[in-house]
């Protein structure tokens, strides 16, 4: 991509009332606009990092065997009178009546719809296991939308559903979801810790939240720090093995949010140098709630037995958007965004310090379509906006990886590679820039 | 993909209340399921093909020079007032309270919020020309939802809108769009034929509709056959060069809808033997509105004279969940879907005739792995549905190629290879079928 094609929105200053770093720095870079409250716009930059990241979820979903399906926004009331949830679920739900007096809502949340789709067709125990998810735009009518995406009202969330015969069963499925999370937050560059957490409106036995570490965090945390410190279990997982003892690994050890924190066991369970006590974003949810849908809902299976049962569910939930925020919380600096190399807008940012001259012109358009053909999806600065300027755009936009092109350095043969991150600096060939930066490990 | 593990609920019987074979075959095939009148969920085999569609429809934009972008499913009412839509548009706006008190809209089209995303970032003609882009859920509260996806409450649409400086520039961004359009819909495996339309409620003085001719189209359309007959411009047009030359060649020959159709010129243009009257089934149309938004909304730019007007627009639209419902129209017979193969929701079906005999087993799963790994995207039908109920499945489904796999043919060394959309068979070696399958001919 070209910048003076491209649609990239800077702010000069910092926008009076966004009160943590992600939310600033999302309208300075130009990613979002907010159209109402808690309802925004994705602009170009910001909806490339989007859909890299609705990406990496939906790879660790199918890896998992789940199966993706689109469920509307919208849904019939009468759905939700089923289960009991249309009266209970309060302001939140936006409630909507058509021309024809017809009570529907958008959705915040889908057990009943894919309740209702699973007991359309699916009778039997030979029908199971099953995952079904889909990655939709939810709405959650918020008293108080606040910090941008983080807790927007119109969010991008991607939930599964299980189906399976009985409670054992419905454990192997939470726990590949429990896996796959762990993975999925690995290649998003974040530690995400799993803790013990509260079911909430969705009800249910068993749950946990996927958290990360941020001082912005909406609520405080109390884990083992050895916890932060695991790896996650890594792409070549079995997901037909068994799973239990890379979940106990993590479970065994004291992680709880606010609401399920027991001081005293934490005190007796935990090492003193490892009780961590910290604020917390959740990016995740799961639950295993057994019948609770399928009972109301009629979600009946014909087990082995010939006898007919409720299907036993759980849910399991991914902040899509709201992942963007976290992982600006976790990777930024007083620059801008520093985003993982995994959901970077571009790969590399290619700077040209004076356009129009020829050899700087030639030197950048040769880097650029090296880059373009080793995938490497490259934003070219060609615009007619002085260094520093350019200088200071690509910090905010978090591209991992620059490479600065001038007429003075071309002279001596040189170009200028700088890491975001690290912003280590080094001057070196032009063919050696791009043998680095077209290589795999530029990539990681 | 397994078929045991994915969720494909096929339906034996017809259903009753589809009246036009789109939409049968749709929810024979268990592809989406009606939720509420007009909206529907997209199962598993729907939602591949929606994706297919969609990244084609986005490749096209891009190759354009689109820029793609999000913005949200819900509006404030208030950009509506401003642009004076907010009362004309009817009872077709689904029109919505939150608990503030404050008016949403699900939004019906983007007109009004895109312009106010340009007016709050662009101000010289120095950001010209700029075309971008969403594809996002929209909402039209039809008062008699029909025919499936193909007039659906709730629809997926692609919407581009154009920034120019003046009318001639303005043109130019029209060109661009029409020549994309006439490669997406050819990439589709669609014959789009573009006629001169009414502007309806988008308004404008210039406007095209791309056209399908099928016999259940929604209204009658009069053109020189010779249009359908035209090739499309190609992956290799310059978009940066004169597209006058290509749009001039398919706009100067007669081609109308009903509302703009004149018979007597018809009559005087075209040759008797070319003058064709048929259905037609809307899948793309295109405005220039000039500066119908941009002046009411205050969306003015500075022209190099140093004085502010209003910037000239056009809209651009494809309805991406209708194609569906048009190519199954354009490309299916009694047995089911035939679909192209770029959008073909698996690209090889592989039908394993008895499985648990170990040798056809691992004929179809060696087959299998050098399919996913040609990237041939296969479906493995493993399970133990009788072979006539496996073939039927598959014709229904609509598969381009399908391998059929079972212990007699094995013991001969041979499997038997069936191309869909001729129905032709013949026997071939594993390996051979193989070489063919996964060679690039087989992706055309």
């Amino acid at each position: 991509m070209r910048l003076s094609r491209f649609f990239l929105p800077v702010l000069k200053e910092t926008p009076a009332d966004a009160q943590i770093v992600s939310h600033r720095l999302m309208l300075r870079a130009g990613m979002i606009r907010q159209e109402a409250a808690g309802i925004y716009s994705w602009l170009p930059l910001g909806f490339r990092v989007l859909k890299k990241i609705e990406q990496i979820v939906r790879e660790e979903q199918d890896r998992a065997g789940a199966i993706e399906l689109l469920m509307p926004t919208l849904q019939p009331a009468d759905l939700w009178r089923e289960s009991g949830r249309y009266e209970d679920y309060g302001k939140e739900m936006l409630r909507i009546v058509d021309r024809h007096e017809r009570d529907l809502l958008y959705g915040p949340t889908n057990e009943e719809m894919i309740t209702a789709i699973f007991r359309s067709y699916c009778r039997s125990y030979k029908d199971l296991p099953k995952i079904l998810y889909h990655i939709q735009w939810k709405f959650r009518d918020e008293i108080r939308p606040r910090f941008g995406v983080m807790r927007g009202r119109e969010f991008l969330m991607k939930d599964s559903y299980s189906f399976d015969l009985d409670e054992a069963s419905a454990r192997r499925a939470y726990n590949r979801m429990f896996v796959a999370y762990l993975n999925t937050f690995d290649r998003l560059g974040l530690k995400a810790v799993p803790m013990r957490a509260d079911t909430g409106p969705i009800g249910g036995d068993l749950s946990h939240e996927f958290i990360i570490l941020a001082e912005t965090g909406e609520s405080e945390v109390f884990c083992d720090s050895a916890l932060v410190d695991m790896g996650a279990p890594g792409l070549d997982v079995d997901f037909d093995g068994d799973l239990q003892p890379l979940v106990d690994a993590r479970t065994s050890l004291y992680a709880a949010t606010e609401e399920m924190h027991e001081a005293e066991r934490f005190a007796a369970e935990v090492p003193e140098e490892r009780r961590l006590s910290a604020r917390g974003i959740e990016v995740g949810h799961i639950f295993y709630f057994g019948t609770k849908y399928s009972a109301p809902l009629g979600a009946n299976v014909t087990h082995p037995d010939g006898k007919d049962r409720p299907v036993h569910m759980g849910s399991y939930g991914v902040g899509v958007s709201r992942l963007l925020g976290a992982i600006i919380e976790a990777h930024h600096d007083e620059a801008g965004c520093i985003w993982p190399e995994s959901v970077a807008p571009f790969g590399v940012g290619i700077i040209n310090l004076k356009p129009g001259d020829a050899d700087t012109d030639a030197a950048c358009q040769s880097a650029y379509d090296a880059l373009v053909k080793a995938g490497k999806d490259p934003l070219l600065d060609d615009t007619h906006e002085r260094p520093g300027g350019k200088f200071a755009t690509m910090d905010l936009i978090g591209v991992p990886w620059q490479l600065i092109t001038g007429p003075r350095g071309l002279k001596e043969g040189k170009v200028e590679i700088k890491r975001r991150a690290t912003g280590e600096r080094f001057e070196v060939s032009l063919e050696s820039a791009l043998s680095q930066l077209t290589a795999d490990q530029a990539g990681k």
